[in-house]
């Protein structure tokens, strides 16, 4: 679907709810943003689940925000339930602020929703001369390493920054081995799973079962280590906020809508300029960037730079993005009530 | 080895050299503990290297720490080729007193050397009631995902906190798979390596080699998003504090002695008590641990929470540590150098 059409349909269902041409700049930027650089599980996608938290009151169009806390380069911000790309977004404006001031700012937020893409915000960091560090905690989906059930969320964290021109390094990933976007994909399909991504309900690795068997839980990134980056995503958001744990949080897709999730999020922008010279950083890190993407692949393989195939998505969507079907039918409909 | 006498010779040694009581009981007490919690590669085995760069001049037993950098929660700590151990501690210090002022320390470390096992910092830091986290650069010993030969260090990376009492969670992880000693015990025991830990000479995966064949590099963890982190933790390090980047370190293990290696560190602390009640934390946290550890497990798998397996073998150790015979022979021909 055209961008254009897109940023209409989102720009005017928000209006009809209330929500203020700013923070629906930041829900239309957020998830366009996620599906031109191909992140299609955290782009328009989510728009009519996001409408559903506003029709429901998981969500409110015009959230009271309450900022928290004395100390100069720290800050909590209470959401009052924002839907999560609001939040984000003015939780790391401050970030950036602070930063400019400190050398570093960190933004810990309080009653949120789910954010979208971890990297909306990064980059936003990066483009503005900062190191950018997002986290959020997210409902249990993924099974301690040796477990058998859920209890961690995919707790994404992003890192990024940017190099000489418009040039970006941005990692952005799940705690997770793999995404559940990917898991169903491959079931759908009766794909076999590949090992160290899903727990069966029995405890065994899914890769053992028939292809297209449900399973448990995903597993965590390369294992216990993973398990460690979960929890420590949990303890930056959760805890820090004393919000609820990953398996305490609703299921984004799932009722009720009309309870609050309290999503809890934390931003840390480092100033590049307090630390050392940014036109070398930004020099240094692209000679970088450039001999990582030099390195001997095997076979037909090729070493990535983390945001390289997200930049060249953007380029190649710039003007439209292709839907699947159900998004496709999801939106249009919304389009439709909207009259237009 | 006796804990005291391991103590008595590392502080003798160190002293014989004009390092400082404070500066030696930093190198002292991070040695131990990393022992003491069975994290062996990190601990008293690391002396005899250590001894040989201050012999060599690799780094300096009164080092010149100078400060840089005018913003108030940030700062860059100049280590002036101090050993690791003296630098990082003295960077956290630093970092928790801008914490305890701002909300969050930050403090990036430059010309340093190995700094030991970083839960040695997050650990001081979580006792000071902080959530501590503490990155580092290392020498190029893992490929990048799909890559054939070393561009990236194990770049470890950890995150402390401590729950009521003395419960501590700590997060220590390299971003590779598995560590080098861990490749170097299987190769040596001609034990097979299993998938995803190593890259072979031609570009496959050591697994497939023979067991005991040489190997080319270590794998990122997971894959892809262990690279992904590791190029995180270089550009929080090096990048940041503009010192080499990890393919242009000299190997911790191998000559020259008497060049410097520059290794860079960063260093974080979130203080709780800026964005939540500290006692709160505390407790929900300890009962998240305790939710966690009763997690059911596959057959006669447990569930752990990171820290717990190293809490136990400190409990285990706290008057005695196991030592391997090469590094028994290296330690007491160091006490008979010093005629004790």
């Amino acid at each position: 679907m055209a961008v254009p059409r897109l940023a209409g349909i989102m720009s005017e269902a928000l209006r009809r709810r209330g929500v203020s041409p700013d923070h629906a700049g930041y829900v239309v930027d957020g998830l366009l943003l996620a599906s031109l650089r191909g992140i299609d599980t955290h782009g328009v996608r989510l728009f009519p689940t996001y409408l559903a938290e506003l029709d429901g009151g998981r969500s409110v169009a015009r959230p009271r925000l309450r900022w928290r806390g004395r100390k100069s380069a720290s800050r909590v911000l209470d959401a009052g339930r924002a839907l999560g790309l609001v939040a984000g977004r003015v939780a790391v404006d401050e970030a950036v602020r602070l930063a400019r001031d400190h050398g570093v700012g960190v933004v810990a937020v309080a009653n949120s929703n789910h954010f979208g893409a971890a990297s909306c915000y990064t980059l936003e960091m990066a483009r503005r001369n900062m190191v950018g560090l997002a986290f959020s905690n997210s409902d249990a989906l993924v099974a301690p390493h040796h477990g058998r059930r859920p209890f961690f969320g995919t707790n994404p964290l992003s890192v990024a920054v940017r190099g000489k021109g418009d040039e970006l390094f941005c990692a952005d990933l799940a705690t997770s081995q793999v995404s559940y976007s990917r898991v169903k994909h491959r079931l759908r399909q009766s794909l076999p799973l590949e090992p160290g991504w899903a727990v069966a309900p029995a405890g065994e690795d899914a890769a053992e079962l028939p292809a297209g068997a449900p399973i448990a839980a995903l597993k965590p990134l390369g294992g216990h280590k993973g398990q460690c980056l979960g929890m420590a995503v949990e303890i930056l958001c959760s805890l820090l906020t004393g919000m609820p744990l990953d398996h305490e949080l609703a299921h984004l897709f799932s009722p009720p809508f009309d309870e609050p999730r309290r999503v809890s999020h934390l931003f840390i922008a480092l100033e590049i300029a307090a630390f050392t010279g940014p036109a070398a950083f930004r020099s240094r890190l692209s000679q970088w960037l450039g001999a990582v993407r030099r390195q001997q692949a095997l076979g037909a393989e090729r070493v990535l730079v983390p945001g390289d195939l997200e930049a060249a998505s953007a380029r190649r969507r710039a003007r439209s993005i292709p839907l699947a079907d159900d998004d496709w039918l999801a939106l249009t409909a919304i389009e439709r009530r909207l009259g237009r």
